[in-house]
C-alpha cells in the first residue's frame, strides 16, 4: 500500500538527561474538533503540525514560570532581541544537547569542513519551517557555516525543544518557537519569520507545508525572488503536487521526501526496529508464537514483518496491490484478508496510509487482550472514532495505552490511540534524522546554485548523484569501504566513475 | 560459557497503571561494602536479595508514611494481624494487579481448576521466599486453592509490590515483606514465616536460598518434618549441590532453575527480547550495521546474537568452549578473541557467568561511544571497579546510564552499571514468568506427594513429564495443537502416550 | 552495481524424464575469438545467442540422426511442411512436456480462459525469437488462443528442446530451431521466420535483439507495418536504448525486462534460491561457518547475500555505489574492498555486472581451495582469460568444475568457468518463467491494442497497471487473498479501485 | 519427535571426476521381503546394511568384469592377498580420492601429527565395519598411524567404493568389501575380519551393529579380549543398549552417536542445507512463497523448518512432545495437527523417527502436486506401501522422484519412495564426515587407554572433554580463535582451564 511517512522529534541519543515520557499531553488536543481533510491545503493549520510527540524531553520546563513568550522582553548576550523563545536563560543547556548532537551527525560536520574555503550557501537567505531540535540546530548551524542567513520557525506545536531554541537564538539565530504554542502563536511565529523588515528569503525549508502555504497566502511577491522550496513531509510534498497540477507553483521545489536514502531509512530501516520498540515500550509483551496481522506490505509494512518474523512471530499481511502481495507471498507471509485472521490474532498493525483499515466491524471480533496499533500514516488507519459509544468502556493504563472494554469483558489494547506508534511510544535513532538533515542542506545547496533553467515551476526528486552523496557521507559510520571504478570498468559501464551508478527507475 | 541465571520482578504486562521508572535506588546499596564471595554460603544474606530491579511499579507508594511496618498494627478484614505489610488499605489495588496476571498465566489457572476435586496439596504447609509480585500471589493463591497453607517472606529488598503483598494479607495469607526492607528487616521477615507456634513448614519454596539457609542456621531440626526444597535460582541451586556434595543436605531438593522449559524461556527465548528493548530503552540506538561482540554462546548469547543479527548488526563471538563455539561459527558468527575486535565494535555484551571478562584494558582500547553492557550473571563481567579510577570521568546521562569520560575525551557509554541489562532496563513478559509460577508448583506437588524412597538426600531436576507437563499447559496460549501417538506408533517407539518423549540426555 | 539479468532453459518441473547433465558442450563454442564488444550492435550475433545451459534436456536425442534439419523434408499430420525442427517425430513427447508446463503457468491459462469471447490479438502477426522450451511454447499457444498468427525462431543455438519444436510445428507453429545450430542456421532460421510470401509481421518478441537486429539490417521497410517490438534482455534492451538515442528507433518498443515483477523475480527472489542450489551442485560443501565474499548488492548481490547468511556463512560486500553500499551495511554485511579480505574467504561471488572484477592479482592471493564463481551477467565479471597461463595447470574435476592450481600446490576451485553459475549449474523455476511469458503476452496485447499515439517511436516501460494484472494473476498459485479497496478509501487515496496502486517512481 | 540419525556414502568435495548419479539401483532390492522389524536383534541383517545412497561415484566400474571379487585371485604390490575387493589396480584413482579427502579432514591429520611421538594405540587390533570411502580411509590410515592394526568390512552392500578399498588393500590394510555384495557376500566379508588365524581384535569399532551381531553369534568367546565396542549408528546404539538392559553386554560400549558434535552436525547444521539441496535436486522446485508441514522438531526438524523459513517458505509443524512444541512456537511456527493443512500445503516433510506418520488418508487428502518425502528415520515415516494399489498409478518421472496418480488425475511427487531423502537425494559435506571420523578415533583411543575399572559392561557416551577436544580440533577451519580462561576465572567457575566446561546435563 502507499508508503509511510512520519515526522518526529526525538533526543535520539544516549547523552541527555532528560527522562522518557510517555506523556499524555495530546489530551486536550484531541478534544478540539479536527475534522479537516487530510490533504486539504485550505485548512487553516496541517495535521502534522499538532501531533503528538513522545520523548519531547524538557528538563528545565517544571521551573519556567507561565508567562507567554510574546509577552516576555528577552535578549541574548549580543544584545540581539530578533527571537521568540521560551527562556534565553536555557542557552547553556541547549549548547550541551547540540554538541552531542554534533557528535552523531558526522555527514554535517563534514560538509561543514570541505564548505571552508567555499561557501556553497553565500547569500542564502533560507526561511525555515520544522521541528526545532538539537538535530535540527546541527543542520541549521552548518547551513550558516556554508553561508547562510536563516530565519526559523517550528512546524509543530509541541516538538520544541525550549532549551535548543534558547542555544539558537544565543548563537544569533532569529528562532521563533516554543513548546506548547496556540494556534495563534504558531502563525505568529512563522510571520515573524518571514515579515521582516529589509530581509526577504530566497529559499524555503518546509516540512509539512505550512510555512509555504502562509507565504502563498499573505506574500505571494516574494516568490519572485524565492529560488526554491525544500519539502520534506509526505502532506507538503502531497500539497506541492497539488499546486504543480493547478499551475500555481510558482518557483522550483525538491520532494526530499522521496529520495532513495531518506525512504528506506525513515521508512525500512526505522521501523523495523521501531515497531519492537513501541510493542515493547507500551506492553512489556513477548513476540515469541504470537500471530500478528500486519496490513500494508509498502516500506514500513515490509520493515515491521521482518522484524516481528526474526523475532519469532507468526505474521499475515494484507495487501491491495497485487506487486507488494507477491513480495509478501516470496518472503513467507500468508496472504489473507482482514476477516479471514481478525479472530485469532493477538496483535493488529496498520501501514497502509489509508483510512479505515480496521473498521468497528474487526474491533468487535478480535479476540481478548488483541493490541492494536498504527505504523502507518496520521491516526486514519485505525476508526478509532467508532470506539467512542457508550456501551464501551475506556481504561488507560498506561500512557499511551488504553484498554476498551466491551460489555462481556473482552479487552482490546489500543495503543497511542490510533496515532503513529512509532512517533508516539519510540524514538528515533539520530542516524536516521542526520540522514534527512543532510539531504536537506544538500537539496538547499542544488537549488540555490542551479543554473537558470535546469529546474523550471515543477516539482523536483533530489538529483540521484546528491542521493548518492548523502548516502557516502554517512558510510564512515559503519567503517565501510567503498570500492572504486577503474577507468576501464567506468567505460565498459559507460558511468562515470563518480556517480550517477543507476538509472532513474533503478529500484534498490 | 556458563549458562545465565536471572531473577526479576515485573509487571509484565500492559494492565498496571503504573509508569515505568528506571529508578536510582540502587546507588545507595551499591556503598555497602559487597566482598561477599559469589558462591559463598557463609555470607549473610543472598547477593541477588539485594539486586535492583526496573519496573517495580507502586502507584501508591508517594502517598505512603515513613512509618516501619514492623511498628504497625494493621488487621485484615477478617481481624487476621499474622502478616506484616506495608498497608494492608492497598489490598483493593493488589487485587486488581492480581486479577489481570491471572489472566496472562492460564495454565495455573488450570491447575486449579484441575483440583478442585482432588487436593494434591492438602496437608502441605509450605514457606515461601521469593520476589513477591502480583505472579507470586496468583502461585500462592493456586497452591492455597490445591489445598496448601502458605507463609511467605520476600527474597529480595526492593522488589515487593506492597500493594499484591496487602491483597495477600487481606486474603488470609501471612505475607511479611515490603519495599525497601533492612538486612534487619529482612531475616525478621523470614523469621516470622518459619518460627510460628502451633505451625511448622513441611515443604520450602526458595529462591536465592536465603529461607533455606536460616533453617539450616536456625532451626536444624525442623528438616525432620520437611518432605523437601524447591529452589528457583542459579545461586540456591550451587549451595544445594554444595551441601549435597558435602553430605549435609537433609532432605530432598529439587532444582527447577535447570528444568527444560524455564530455561529456554528464562535464557534463549527472553533474552532474545530483552536484549533489544534493554539497549533501547537506554540508549535509542539504532542496530543497523552496529557491530558488536557478545561474549559467550551459551543460551543468552544464543539468543543476543540471533536478535542482533536480525536487526542487521554484525556480531562477533568470544567462547572458551570450543561446542559452543563451533556452534557459533556454524550460526554464523566470527569466533574472535575479544583483543581482535575490541578497538572497532560499537557494542560490547557480556553473557558469560565469569568475572573480569572486560578489563580495564579492554575497556582503554574501546572506541569513543561504545556501549558496554551485561546480560550475564551478576554484576562481575565487566570490570567496573576498575573505572573508579581519578582521571576518569562519570557522568550519569539518563537513569542507568553513565558515561565515563577518559581525558582525551572519550566516553564508554556503561548501562547499569555493569549489573543486569534484562533486570534493569527491561522487562520480563508475564508469560515467562508463568512458566516459572508453574514449574514451582509442580515440583512442590511431586515432592510432595512422591512415595517414600523415590527422592532421595539429594538435588533432583524436574522430572522429564512434569516439565513436559508445564509445556503442554502453556501450548494453548498460542492455540498450538498436539499431535498424540497412536497404540501403533507408541508402541513401535517404546514410548508411553503420554511422555515422557525423550531419554534424560536429550538436549532440545 | 547493475542489475543483473540472465537468461535460461530450464525444465524447471518435476514431470520430466530428462536427466539433469551438466553437458560441456560449451568448450568447442569458446574457442571461437569472441572480441565482440558486450554491448555492440555492430556484431553479427549476439553474445546470449551462444551461451550455455545446463538442463538443456533432450530425452532422446541419443537416437537421433546427423543430418542437418535444413536438409531434411519433413511435414506435420496436417501436412504443412512451414517449419524445420529436428525431427517432427519427436513430437509427441514434445506435447507432454507442454502439458506439464500449462499445470504450472496458471497465468496464461488463465489468459487464453479470459480471451475466449474477445481476441486481442485477433490480427497480430508476430515473430518471435527465444528460447524454445515448453514454458514458451505454452505462451506461443496462448498467443495463437488470444488470435494471433505466429512465426518462430531459436534465440539461442544450444537451447531449443528438440521434442517441444516438434510438438509446436506439429500443431501448426511455423518453428524454425534446432539443438546444435551453426551460426548460419540461427540466422537462416531467422530469415525464414522474416521473409515469407504472403506474410508480413506486425508485431515482434524479441529475447537479445537479433531479430530486431536482423531486420533493421535486411528488411528496414517491414517496420512501416509492424506496431511495436517487446524485448525481454538486458542485452537487447540496451539496443534499443542506443537506437532510440541515435534516433533510429521507427516503432515503439516496450521494455519488459525491467518491469517490477519480472525484475524481482528474475534477480531476487530466483537467485536467493540459485546461488545454494548452484554452490551445491558443483561442490557439495558446506555453507556453515563458511567466509564469502559478495561483489555487487544489486538485486542479484541482495538475494545471495540473504540466502548465505540464512545459511550460517559470514558474507562480506563490495560496492560501487553508496546507496547499495548503504543498505548492505543495514542489512548487517560489512563493506570491504575486494582486498581486504581476499586472503580469508572461502567463495568469492560476483554479481555486479561489470568486468574484471575479480582479476588475476585477487585470484593470485585467495587462499588454498577458494571456490569463485560468477551470479552477475555475462562471463566478464572474473578475468579467467588471466588463468591461462603456462604456470597454472587446470584440472577438470566434474562438469562445470575446474581446479586450477598454481606451482605451489594452491587450488582455486573456479565454477562454470567464470559463466554465470545459475545459468549453467541450476535451474530455473517454472514459476519465474511464467511470470516472464505472461508479462510478454501482456505488453505484446498492449502494443497491439494502444490507441494511435498512446506509444511514440521510443523504449517504454510496462505500464504500472499490466504489472500489476502479471501480479495478480499469479497469486492463486500461493492462496494469496488481496484486498479491495472500498470506494470510500479509493477517493481518499485518490486512487483507481482497480489500480495502478502506486505512483511510477514506487520503489517496491 | 525422536531424534533423526543417518548414515551416508558420499563424495563429498569437490575434486572428484564422478558424476552425480540418481542411481536407481535400490529397485531391486526393495523387492526383496523386508519385514524385519526394525529393532530387533534377531533379523539376520541390519535393515541399514542395505539402503541406498546416492553419488556413491565409480567412475571406473563401467569397465569392471563381472568376476565375483570372491573368486578372484589377487594380491598388491608387497605380495599380500590378505583382503577381497572388486580391483587392486584401481588402487591409484582411490590414493588420488583418499589425498583429496586428507585435505578437508584436517582434524585427523592433526591427531596424526600428534601421535608422532607416542602412540596411543598402539597394540590395538580394531576390527571395523563401516561405509567404505575417502573418508573412512583417512580414518583408517590415521588409526594405523597411531599404532593400531586394522581388519574392514563395509556395513552396506551398496556403499562401498571400490578405488577407495583398493587403495587401502594396496596400502597394506586387509579389507573385505565391494560395491554390490550380496546378502551372503556381506557376512562373509565380516567372517574374514573375525576370523583370523593368529590374530584376535581387542577393539570393535561398528556402524549398524552388523559385526557386533556376528561375533555375539559365531565367537562369543572373543569379547574376553576386546576392551571395547565404538557404535555410531542409532540402530546399533539401540542394540548395545538392549543388550545392557538384557545384561548381556559383556565388554564397554561408547555411544558416539550421541556425543554433542556429532549430533548438532549430522541432525541440526546438516539438515538445514540437505532439505534445501535434496528438494531442488529432484524437483527445482521454489521455495518462496511454499506452504510446508514438518511433522517433527526435533534437530532434524528444526534444521528443516529453519532453512524453509529462511528461504521464504510458510511453514508448520506437527508434534507429539509438548516442549519441542513451545520451542516451535516460539520459533515462529504455528503448531498443527497434520489434518488441519493437509488440503493446502505444498510440501509435507517428515522428521519423527516415528511409523505411519503420514497415511494414504493423508495422501488422499493432499492437493495436485503436493511433494512429500522423508528426512527422518529409515522408510517407515510415509506408509509407501498403502500407495501400491491398482487404482494408483506410479510414474518414475526423474531418478528418485515418482508421480503416483490418482484416478482423478490428481498427482503426488513422492522422492526417494519415501526413504531418507538427505541420504538419497543429495550429499553430506566432508566437514560432517570429518567431526563423525574424529569421534571414533577419540572413542577408540579413550576405550583402549582407560585404567582398568574406568568403564563397565555398560554403554556410555564420549567423555565431555573428548567431545570438546572434537570441536577444538574443527575450529581452525573457521579461523576461530578461542579464549582461554585466566587462572583467577578458572577458580571462579570451578573448572579446570582445559574443560570440561558444562556438567554433563547441559543442552547446548
Amino acid at each position: 500500500m502507499l508508503s509511510n511517512k512520519k515526522k518526529y522529534i526525538v533526543n535520539g541519543n544516549s547523552g541527555i538527561k532528560a527522562q522518557i515520557q510517555f506523556a499524555d499531553q495530546k489530551q486536550e488536543f484531541n478534544k478540539r474538533p479536527t475534522k479537516i481533510g487530510r490533504r486539504s491545503l485550505s485548512r487553516s493549520i496541517s495535521q502534522s503540525s499538532t501531533d503528538s510527540y513522545s520523548s519531547a524531553a524538557s528538563y528545565t520546563d517544571s521551573s519556567d514560570d507561565e508567562t507567554s513568550p510574546r509577552d516576555k522582553q528577552q535578549k541574548n548576550s549580543k544584545g540581539s532581541s530578533d527571537f521568540c523563545v521560551k527562556n534565553i536563560k536555557q542557552a547553556e543547556f541547549g549548547r550541551r544537547e547540540i554538541e552531542i548532537a554534533e557528535q552523531e551527525m558526522p555527514a554535517l560536520m563534514a560538509l561543514r569542513k570541505r564548505a571552508q574555503g567555499e561557501k556553497p550557501l553565500a547569500g542564502a537567505k533560507i526561511v525555515g519551517c520544522t521541528h526545532i531540535t538539537a538535530q535540527t540546530a546541527v543542520l541549521m548551524e552548518t547551513l550558516g557555516a556554508l553561508g547562510a542567513q536563516c530565519r526559523w520557525a517550528a512546524c509543530n506545536i509541541y516538538s520544541t525543544l525550549n532549551e535548543v531554541a534558547a542555544a539558537l537564538a544565543e548563537n544569533g539565530f532569529p528562532v521563533f518557537a516554543w513548546k506548547g504554542e496556540s494556534e495563534d502563536d504558531f502563525w505568529w511565529c512563522i510571520d515573524r519569520c518571514v515579515n521582516v523588515e529589509g530581509w526577504q528569503p530566497n529559499m524555503i525549508l518546509d516540512d509539512g507545508g505550512d510555512l509555504t502555504h502562509w507565504i502563498y497566502k499573505k506574500y505571494p511577491n516574494m516568490f519572485k525572488k524565492i529560488k526554491g522550496i525544500v519539502e520534506e513531509s509526505v502532506t507538503g510534498v502531497h500539497r506541492l503536487y497539488q499546486l504543480s497540477k493547478a499551475g500555481k507553483l510558482c518557483v522550483p521545489a525538491m520532494n526530499v521526501n522521496d529520495s532513495v536514502t531518506k525512504q528506506k531509512f525513515d521508512n525500512l530501516y526505522c521501523c523495523r526496529e521501531s515497531i519492537l520498540d513501541g510493542l515493547k515500550r507500551t506492553t512489556d509483551m513477548m513476540f515469541g508464537g504470537k500471530q500478528v496481522v500486519v496490513c500494508g506490505y509498502g516500506e514500513v509494512g515490509k520493515g515491521c514483518c521482518a522484524a516481528l518474523k526474526a523475532m519469532g512471530s507468526i505474521v499475515y499481511v494484507t495487501e491491495i496491490d497485487p506487486i507488494c502481495a507477491l513480495q509478501a507471498c516470496m518472503d513467507g507471509f500468508r496472504l489473507v484478508k482482514l476477516n479471514e485472521v481478525i479472530r485469532q490474532v493477538d496483535i493488529v498493525i496498520t501501514c497502509t496510509g489509508n483510512k479505515n483499515v480496521v473498521t468497528r466491524e474487526h474491533l468487535d471480533r478480535m479476540k481478548n487482550s488483541c493490541i492494536v496499533c498504527n505504523m502507518g500514516h496520521s491516526n486514519t488507519e485505525i476508526d478509532v472514532a467508532s470506539l467512542r459509544t457508550p456501551e464501551l468502556t475506556w481504561e488507560r493504563v498506561r500512557s499511551q495505552v488504553d484498554h476498551v472494554i466491551w460489555p462481556d469483558g473482552k479487552r482490546i489494547v489500543l495503543l497511542a490511540e490510533g496515532r503513529l506508534l512509532n512517533l508516539s511510544c519510540s524514538t528515533v535513532p539520530t542516524f536516521v534524522l542526520s540522514i534527512t538533515a543532510t539531504t536537506q542542506a544538500l537539496a538547499l545547496i542544488e537549488l540555490y546554485n542551479a543554473p537558470e533553467g535546469r529546474y523550471k515551476q515543477d516539482v523536483y526528486l533530489l538529483p540521484k548523484k546528491m542521493d548518492e552523496y548523502v548516502a557516502s557521507l554517512h558510510l564512515p559510520t559503519f567503517d565501510a569501504h567503498l570500492t572504486e571504478l577503474t577507468d576501464e570498468q567506468a567505460k565498459y559501464l559507460g558511468l562515470n566513475k563518480n556517480g550517477p551508478f543507476k538509472p532513474n527507475y533503478y529500484r534498490y
